[in-house]
C-alpha cells in the first residue's frame, strides 16, 4: 500500500503519470443509490483545466472522464467506480533532458533515491495530472455530501502579496475570473503581477481558502482521525502545500484564550458559536459551525530562468525548464483543495454513521 | 477503526482516559531485536511531566510507564509492545459541573454531539493527558530511528508574541529552562509575560518547532501518504494545534520560485541542497536534507476567567473553569510532536524497506 | 501491522505472552451506549478457563478481566476499550530446555526464522493462551450483536472419532460437559478416548462447529470482504485450526448444482431458503438463513512421547515435552471460534450499515 | 473500503462488472524495478479463458489485459500498477428476466437486501469475470516471486467424485488437458461425467489444490494475519469456495498428535521437516517446506433446469437459466486459486522485510 489509496469507508485509489496511457482513480465504498453521471463529473474538471484560463498553460488536456464501472442506470451501485482520463497532446520530447539532471523544487531527485530509477516524462506519478484522477473521485464525494445539505467551496485567497479583501468576498467572482478569486480588484492586481513575473521568467506563491457549509456537530474521530487531522494530510497530500491552518490558524500563537475560545450560545433551539476562531472543530470533532481551512502553495518549481543543479553522474551543472508552466499552482488547485476536503468530510461522515447504539 | 491507530507497520494503538484506571498504548510492528526498557522511555515521559517546571500545572502526576509485552531479555521481540501508564492522583470533584455545561474551546459538545454522551471527568479521551500514551510509543519510534542514525528533536520557538532567535539558539537551553526553549533570553520574556496572563486569568498560544537529522533521501511515499501528509496528520492529531507548516511554510505565498527553489549541489561525493526552504521534503519524499516543521497551538482554552456558554439541556449560562491548567500548552507538548514526528517517520522509513525489487 | 489487528470499524487489537506480565485487548470502533461491565465479559473467559473441566490442562489460570478504559457509568463511551487479564501461576522453569530445541508442530522454529529469537517460555505470543485476549474483546462483539437479535454459539462436534449425532443435539448439553459437546453419549465415548490418548501420551483432532442465528440479510462485502472470506481468516488466525468450512463445506465437491442450490420461498411475507446448503451466504453477503461455520482442529502438538527435532546449533535431538498440556484442542477453543465469529460478524454489521444512500 | 482491496504492501484493488465497459484492477506497492509487459500477464489470463477448453462456455471472451500506469521501459517504477480489460462479446439480452427473480445459489438477493438494487446483468460484480481482474493481479505478485525463487502452482484435484491420483501426477498434463487435471485417467473419468451432467442440465462441485515451492522460513505475521489465514480468506473471496484445508486440513480431526507432526531433521546445513502434514506451515509462519492448500468449489449454481425461486415482488416462481455456463468451475478456477495465493504471499513476503532490526 504505496500510499495511491485515502481513506477508510470511502476510499478512493489513483493510478497513472502524465505521460502514459492516461490516470485515473477507483472510488470504493461509495453508497448505493446516489446518482451520478459523467458530465456531473466533469464540471469539477473543467474547473482544474488549463488552456481555458489565461496565465494557466496552453497545453491542451481534454480531460474527458469516463466512469468505467459502478454505475448502473443513473445511480451508482455500491461497488467499485472505476473513473479513467486519457492523456492526449503530449509532448514526450520536451522533457527529454530531464532524465538526466534533477529539476529543483521538483520529486526527481527523491523519486531516484527512493526507486533507482523514475518515468520521467512530465514529472511522471509526482506531475499535478495525478490531482485530475483526485478531482474526478472528489466529485462523487462532493455529490453525496450535497445530497446531505454539505456543501465545500474553494477559492485563492492571495496571490503573492495580493490578498482578497473579506469585505469584497464576491462568491459569483470565483468562477468568473481566471485566478478564481472572489475580489475582483485583487484578481486584477494578481493579472498585473503575473504579467510582471513572467518577463522575469519566475513564478509566485498563492494561497487557497476552502469552507465545507453545513456539516452537523459529530464528525470526526477523537484521536488520530481527527476532522482537523485529516484534512491536513488531505490537503498536504496536495504537491507544492507547505502550510495548512484551520480556523485562525498561525495567528493562534499570538493570540489570548479569552479572545480565541467561541462562547457557546443557543439560537433557533441549536446550539452555535458566536465566532468562530476554531474554524469549526475542537478536540477535531466538528461543532456545526462552518469548517475554515487554508493551504499556503510554494511558487512553482518550474521556472525559465537557469538554475543550479546536478546530474544523475553528480556532475554540477545549469538548467533551463522549457515547456508549458503556470507561473502560479493556486488559480488551478482551488478544486484540488475542495475535492480532497470533500472526499475527508465524506470519509468522516460515513464513519460517525456507526458510532452510536441507537443509530445503528 | 475508531481512530485510535496510527501509523501501517509501525502502528501505534492509544487507549485511556484522564480519569479511569490509566492510559496506555499498544506498538505493533516494532523490528525484533531493539534494546528496549521502561527507564529508556520515562526520560521522554518526564520530559511532558507537569509539575517539575514552574508554570506548568502542580498536578502531580507520576507518569511511571510499564512494559506489559514485546521486550524480553532487553530486547523488543516483533510483538506488541503493551505501554500502560496508571492514573494517580485523581480529583474528579473538580470536573463536576463539567458534566452539565461545555466548556467553550474544547471538545466537550462534539462529544456529545456525537456519542450521545460522554465521561466528562476531565476531558477523558479528548485529555492532554492521551498523549502520554502517544511519548511513550513514540520513544520507541525514537530508538529505532537512533539506531539508524535519525534523531529527531523539538522545542519551543515563540509564546505569545515572544519569538526565539535563530541567532541565540542554543540547544542546551531547551532541557534547561521550564519552557523547552533554546532561547535563554526569550525565555526569560515568555516568563515575565505568563506571569501576566496568570494574573489576568488568561493563557497565550505557541509554536512548537521540529527538526529530523540524518535521515536519508527516498523516504516517504508519492501520493496520500507523502512524508508531510502525513507527518502534517501526525502533528494536527495533537489537540490544540492550528497550523503546521513544513519549511518555508507559509511565507511561500509570498515567495517567488527563483529563491524558493533548493539548489542542488555535489558535496563530498553526496547531493546535497545549498539552501533549505522546502524543508527536506519534495513530492513527499524526503531528499537529504534536514526535515524542518512548525506547529502553532492555539491558547489553553482552560481560563480561570468567566466565560458564556451552554448547558446540556440548551440553557446559556457563565462558566468559570477550576482546576489546575497551565497558561500556555506548548513547553508541555514540544515532546509530544517530537514522539509524533517519531512515529511518522519510523513508519514511513519501515515502508521504504519494501520499495525496490534489489533491496528485498 | 504486524498482524496484531483485527477488523475496520470494529477493530481489536491483542497483546501479549503467555508468561509476561499479562495479556490484553485493545477493542476500538464500538459504539457508544452498549451495556458493558467486567461479569459479563468473565462469563465468555470462563468457558475457556482450563482447569474447571477435566482433561483440561490443571493449571490454575484465573483470568480475570479488567476493562481498564472506554466504559463510563456501565456504558462504552465510543472511545476504545482496553481489556487486561494478568498472568498468574507461571512456571517459567518448566519451559527452559525449549530455548535451545524446536518443538514439533509448535511456532517456534518459524518464531527463531523471523525474528531471529524469540521468548520460549511457555510458546510466547504464539501460545494459545493469547486467545484469552480474543475472547474478551469478543464478547464485547457478542454483547452488541445480541442487541440487535444476533446470536453466535459454537461447540465440538467432534473429537477424532466420536462424532455427534444431530439426532441428539442438546443446547444444555454444551455448557454442561467438559467437552463442550451438544450429544451426552458422543461426549462419553471422547472421555473414554481421551483418557486411552492420555496413557499413550499422544493427542487427537477435534472439530468445532459455529452457528450464528438472527443476521439479516444483506451482511458482508462484495469481493475480498465478503462475510465467508473474512469468518474464514478469523477462524483460521486460531492457531492449530487446518480446515474451515462453511455451510456443506468439503461436501459440495462431490455434490451436483440440483441438489446443492437452495430454493427461494416466501414465508411470512418475507424470503427464505428451503434447505442451507450454502451455510447462510452467497458471494459473500449474508441471506439471512443461518450461518454455519466448521473448523477442525488438529491433535495437540504438546505430547509427552519422545519426538525427533533439532536444536538452535543444528543438531538432531530427541525431545520430550513436560507440563501441562489438554489431550485436545477443541473444548477450549469452542469459545474462541464463536468469539472470531462474533468479532467478524460485528464489523461487517457495522460496514453495511454505509452500504446505501437512503440509509446514512 | 467496501472490500475491493487486498493485501497492506502489495495491495490490489478490482474493479468493474460482467456487462460494464470492463474490468480492472490496481496494484500499490509492487516494488520497483521487476521486469513485466503485458504478455506475461497475459498467459495467466489465457488459462483462464473460456472457449479454449471444450466444457467451458462458449462465449468468446478475448480478455486482453492493457497496462495503463506504472511500467516505464519494460519495469515496474514502483508506482501503482493500472490493468484493464475491456468487456467484449455481451449479451446483456440474455439477463432480462434476471432483473425480476432472483437465482438460486446466487448473489442476488444478497446484492438487492444490500443496496437495494443491482446491476443485473450477468451477475454484475458477483461474477467470476471479476476474477479475471485478480488473475492480471496476481501475474504481477507471481513474476515479484519468481524473482525470489517462490513458484505457485494449482491445479484441479477432483471433480464430484473424480479425484486425481497422486501415483498418477504428471505436472505437463495440468496445462494439457481441458480440466487443469494433473492425473489424465481422472481427466477422462470427469470429461464423461460431464458430458452426462450437461444431458441432465445438471453441474458438480470441484477441488482445486495449491503448492508453493521455494518459500522460506518466517512469512507470516503470527496473530490476524497468519499466513493460512490470510490465504484462507483470499482463496474464500473467490465466489464458490466453500471450504479450505491446509496441509492434512480435515482430515486432522481423526488424526493423533504423534502421527500429525512433522519431526524436524537437519539436511545439507537445514532444517527441514521429514513430513508435511502442517501443509508448511506452524503457527501461522512458513517453515520453508512446501505450503499445500485445497479449495472446494460448489456445483455451477447457474443450472437450466427449472427451480424453485422468488421475484422481486415476493412471488414465488420457476426459472430456467439460459446462457452460457460452466458444468464445473474448478478448471478454470484454479488459476484464480493460484493468483490468490501468490497475492498473499507476495504481500506477507513484503510485511516480513520490515521484521527485524539487523535487516532494515
Amino acid at each position: 500500500m504505496a500510499g495511491s489509496g485515502f481513506g477508510t469507508l470511502f476510499r478512493v485509489t489513483t493510478w497513472g503519470e502524465s505521460h502514459g496511457y492516461g490516470i485515473g482513480a477507483v472510488v470504493d465504498g461509495c453508497p448505493a443509490g446516489l446518482p451520478m453521471d459523467e458530465e456531473y463529473i466533469q464540471q469539477y474538471l473543467d474547473r482544474r483545466k488549463p488552456g481555458g484560463r489565461a496565465f494557466s498553460t496552453p497545453r491542451r488536456e481534454e480531460d474527458k472522464v469516463r466512469i468505467l464501472s459502478g454505475c448502473f442506470e443513473g445511480r451508482t451501485t455500491g461497488t467499485p467506480i472505476s473513473l479513467m482520463i486519457e492523456n492526449k497532446d503530449q509532448h514526450s520530447a520536451d522533457y527529454g533532458e530531464l532524465a538526466n539532471a534533477w529539476r529543483p523544487g521538483h520529486a526527481d531527485f527523491g523519486f531516484d533515491s527512493k526507486y533507482g530509477f523514475r518515468d520521467y516524462r512530465g514529472g511522471g506519478r509526482s506531475s499535478g495530472r495525478e490531482t485530475a484522477a483526485r478531482v474526478a473521485a472528489g466529485a462523487i464525494a462532493a455529490r453525496m455530501l450535497s445530497e446531505k445539505g454539505i456543501h465545500v467551496q474553494a477559492w485563492v485567497s492571495a496571490i503573492g502579496p495580493y490578498i482578497c479583501d473579506a469585505s469584497r468576498f464576491d462568491p459569483d467572482e470565483i468562477m468568473r475570473n481566471p485566478f478564481a478569486m472572489p475580489d475582483a480588484d485583487a484578481a486584477r492586481e494578481a493579472e498585473a503581477y503575473l504579467t510582471r513575473l513572467r518577463e522575469e521568467q519566475d513564478s509566485t506563491g498563492s494561497e487557497v481558502t476552502c469552507i465545507v457549509k453545513g456539516l452537523p456537530a459529530g464528525i470526526g474521530e477523537p484521536v488520530f482521525d481527527k476532522l482537523d487531522a485529516r484534512l491536513a494530510q488531505a490537503v498536504f497530500s496536495i504537491g507544492a502545500v507547505k502550510a495548512v491552518e484551520i480556523g485562525d490558524g498561525k495567528a493562534v500563537v499570538s493570540s489570548r484564550g479569552s479572545e480565541n475560545n467561541d462562547p457557546f450560545r443557543v439560537q433557533d433551539g441549536r446550539v452555535v458559536c458566536t465566532s468562530n476562531h476554531a474554524g469549526g472543530i475542537l478536540g477535531g470533532i466538528s461543532t456545526g459551525a462552518d469548517i475554515l481551512l487554508r493551504a499556503s502553495f510554494k511558487p512553482t518549481p518550474s521556472i525559465f530562468r537557469e538554475q543550479k543543479t546536478v546530474t544523475k553522474d553528480l556532475k554540477e551543472t545549469d538548467l533551463s525548464i522549457r515547456g508549458r508552466h503556470d507561473p502560479v499552482i493556486g488559480p488551478r488547485a482551488a478544486v484540488v483543495v475542495e475535492m480532497m476536503t470533500a472526499l475527508t468530510v465524506a470519509d468522516l461522515y460515513l464513519m460517525a454513521e456507526t458510532g452510536r447504539l441507537d443509530q445503528i
